[in-house]
C-alpha cells in the first residue's frame, strides 16, 4: 500500500523471502537498489550482500523492534529508507509495528508495503505440495502472545481439518510450546498425518525432513528457531516412489472429480 | 522441492505471483527463461509479456488442471518444462495435481515447485498490516470441496479469533458463498470488524476497499473471482490518518510489552 508523502522521504517496508536472494521478488530488489538507508536486523542484512553494498545500513538485533520502527519512521521523513523484513513484510513482518507507530504519532509519511515469499509457501514449496490449499497458520511464539491464546488458536486451527502451518516452533526460552502442540495436533489427527520439517528454507543448512505424527517426537531435537513445521490436514498423504519419500502430498479434491 | 531426473527434462512448476512481472522471485523469473516450453492458462500466460517470448507455449483455460498436469508430465521426460501457476506454486496452484498425476502414474522425472506471493499477503500488503500474525485461509470455490465442508472450515477459522483471508470469494456460478461467509463471519466477529476487499491486486483495474462486517453486504457487488477477502480479527482496527481511511492493522501485540 502507498501513503502520501509531504516531504520527498518515503518508507519501503521489503519482505525479502526466505533467504536466498533468488527469491526475492523484483519490486522487492528494486526498493532496496533505491533506497538510501537500509535498516534491519543483522541475520537479513546479511543474506543481502551486493544489494546493500556502498548504502547506510542501520542494523540492529531480534528484539528491537519498536525502537527499528520508530528510528525508520524518523529517517524516512527526508530520505528513502528500506526496512527489511524476512520472509513477507506483513505476516510476522515488520508492516504492523511501523503502522502501528506511525498511527499512534498520526504522523504521516509516504509508505509502501512490499510483499514477499512467507515461510509457509518456502517450507510448502519444498515438501512437494503439503498444503495445496486451505490452511492456518500459528506461531508458537509467546513473546507477545500468551501461550494459553497460542493453545486456542491451535484447537481451532487444528479443527479446521486443514494442515496447519507452525511459525517460530521453538526457541531457546521456549523448548516445551512444540511439544504441546504436537499434543494437540494428536487430539485431531491419526499418528499417520505426515508432518514436514523444514530448517533453513532456501538459506546455508537447508534440512527437510518429513516423519509421521505419532513418531514427531523423536525429531524433537531437530526443531529449532530457523525451522517451519507443517502438520498434514485429514487428507494429506505421504508421497513415496518406490521406498523413497519424495515429500508431502494434500489432494486438492481433483481425484474425487476427474479420472486421472 | 527437488526430485531426481532420467532423461535429461524437468517440470519447474512456478508461482508467479499474483500478477505484475515485479512481483515475480527471481527464481521464478529464471525458471520461465531457461525453459523451452511454458505451459499455463491464458489469464497468467498474458501477464508474463516478454519473458516467454519464443518459446514454445501451451495454452489453456481455466478448469482443465488434469489435462494440462498430464500434458506437462509428458512434455519434462525429455524438455525443460515450465508449468505456470498464479500466486504461489502450492496454494490453490498447479503443485498438487501435477504431483498428484505423478504419484499415480508412479513416474519420477525431475520437478521443482517454485513458490510465489500467494494472494492472501498481496493483498495484505496493499491494505496497510491485516494479517501480521497467525490467520486462516479459506477458498469459497464448491467446484472441489462440498459447501457443507466450506462451512465447517469457516466456523473452525473464525473461531480462532484471527484474521481469515477468503480466497475465490465469488464467482458466476456461485454468487451466494460470500454472503454466507459474511453470515459466519457475523456470528464470531463484532459489525466494527474491519474487511478488507481488493479485486485485482497488482494488475490492472486494481481495487482495495475498506469496510465494516456491519457494512458488508453493500459491498457485495464488488466481490468476484478476481478479488481477496480479508476479515479481521478480534483485535483489527480501521487505520485511519484524520478523516482518511488508509488501511486495516491487526496488531502483534507490541503495545501490551512496550511504550511508544
Amino acid at each position: 500500500m502507498l501513503s502520501h508523502d509531504k516531504n520527498g522521504g518515503m518508507l519501503s517496508i521489503v519482505g525479502i523471502g526466505p533467504g536466498s536472494p533468488g527469491q526475492l521478488t523484483g519490486r522487492a530488489r528494486q526498493a532496496l537498489l533505491e533506497s538510501d538507508v537500509i535498516i534491519g536486523n543483522d541475520v537479513y542484512l546479511a543474506q543481502l550482500g551486493p544489494l546493500i553494498e556502498g548504502k547506510e545500513v542501520i542494523r540492529s538485533s531480534m528484539g528491537h523492534e519498536v525502537e527499528r520502527a520508530k528510528r525508520s519512521i524518523e529517517l524516512a521523513r527526508s530520505r528513502r529508507v528500506a526496512m527489511v523484513s524476512g520472509g513477507d513484510a506483513g505476516i510476522y513482518g515488520m508492516a504492523s509495528i511501523v503502522l502501528e507507530v506511525l498511527e499512534h504519532e498520526c504522523e504521516e509519511i509516504k509508505v509502501e508495503v512490499i510483499p514477499g515469499v512467507t515461510a509457509a509457501t518456502a517450507a510448502a514449496s519444498l515438501l512437494g505440495s503439503p498444503l495445496s490449499g486451505d490452511f492456518a497458520a500459528v506461531s508458537l511464539s509467546d513473546l507477545l502472545t500468551p501461550v494459553e491464546e497460542i493453545e486456542r488458536r491451535l484447537h481451532a486451527a487444528f479443527s479446521m481439518g486443514t494442515p496447519v502451518v507452525l511459525y517460530n516452533p521453538k526457541s531457546r526460552g521456549r523448548p516445551h510450546n512444540f511439544a504441546l502442540a504436537m499434543e494437540i495436533a494428536g487430539k485431531f489427527r491419526s499418528p499417520e498425518t505426515p508432518v514436514g520439517i523444514v530448517k533453513n528454507a532456501y538459506r546455508e543448512g537447508e534440512e527437510i525432513m518429513v516423519v509421521t505424527l505419532g513418531e514427531v517426537a523423536l525429531a524433537d531435537s531437530k526443531v529449532d528457531m530457523h525451522t517451519t513445521v507443517i502438520v498434514g490436514g485429514e487428507e494429506s498423504r505421504i508421497w513415496r516412489y518406490g521406498h523413497d519419500v519424495k515429500g508431502i502430498i494434500t489432494p486438492r479434491g481433483y481425484h474425487k472429480k476427474y479420472l486421472y
